[in-house]
């Protein structure tokens, strides 16, 4: 009953409540995935270990996937909540704020994909399958480009004579192997030099 | 004994005859891949199909991977040949050689490991354990890259300020989704804008 208990106030059918126990099953699931990997964990499985019948979870996840997108929404949205802590809390140049999004989407992609969980693998599914996780995750990415591209274009950081458009797409197609966690995970060897040398190859084309 | 006529002239052991039949083991190889797949094929498997012993192919070849090495270093080896074709053999500006090595890494690419045949694992193979053949293409591709760096340098092209060896290394990070097969199997959705985009942005990089 621990993991069950319902809280009193609850009153309607999608209140506090459903979502205590969604946020449970999910945090059981991120256990269990960590454990014994997404990919060989079936909805029977996990049932078991969390100590809930297979119908109960149905009624509040349609399937496994709904489950991991969830865990990867959590994931992909703590990466979102770094990058743009690294990027928009102080006033700095856009040259810094390019500097900090690649280093930290780096730094928290490794560690949330392949140090601390092992949810490479929800990642993995997540990207190669285009979930709608990974596409709001990229999207985000994207707009934090768009931001800082303009940032110093306006500034006269950055050249203009480039379409918006082209500048924003290059440096997302350059970043990708490194935003994209299932590009990432082939690319451990190169995360020391990368942030240097791939912000600075971008930096160069955008100069003036 | 078809395949396996041995020419009147060979004389020493390590003879054109020997070559003959290492040609044809890969050829038959090269043909049974394609069709089953590197992975899970095993050498009696081979055997069979090619319809020599299992004992007669380890006279030839140490081990599976033996074979797939040579199968992916004649692969690999075309794709070089292609790109020198294309970089080498006309007087052009760095800036179009640049745009020539990376339209037909990608072009010879595709065209070896996802159209024709299906190569793909044993070069997927080849790159994640790092075999000698996906090393002697990595380090002949970056040796093209070096030396159209070099000539727009001398040309007065390309900037000057930035270390050599710091251009080189940045360019070929980014020309790596493309240069190697296992990262281009996620990118094939990208092939068609990426010979210009990224081919711009490094060109943009290069401004004097």
């Amino acid at each position: 009953m621990n993991q069950l208990s319902i809280p009193a106030s609850s009153s309607n059918t999608r209140g506090p409540a459903e979502h205590d126990i969604r946020d449970q099953i999910v945090a059981a699931a991120n256990e269990h995935f960590s454990q014994y990997g997404y990919a060989k964990t079936t909805v029977s499985d996990l049932a078991k270990a969390i100590g809930f019948s297979k119908a109960y979870i149905y009624k509040f996840f349609d399937s496994k996937q709904a489950i991991g997108e969830a865990i990867c929404a959590n994931c992909l949205g703590q990466m979102v909540a770094a990058v743009e802590q690294a990027v928009n809390t102080e006033p700095v140049s856009a040259t810094e704020r390019l500097r900090r999004l690649v280093k930290t989407v780096i730094a928290t992609g490794v560690d949330l994909f392949f140090n601390d969980r092992k949810l490479y693998d929800i990642a993995a599914f997540s990207a190669s399958e285009r979930w709608h996780s990974a596409q709001v995750y990229e999207a985000q990415i994207k707009d934090f480009i768009v931001d800082i591209v303009r940032q110093g274009r306006e500034a006269g950081e950055f050249e203009r004579k480039t379409p918006l458009d082209e500048t924003v797409d290059a440096i997302n197609l350059a970043l990708r192997p490194f935003v994209n966690p299932l590009l990432l995970q082939h690319n451990l060897d190169f995360i020391e030099q990368v942030p240097t040398l791939t912000t600075n190859l971008i930096l160069r084309s955008l100069m003036p």
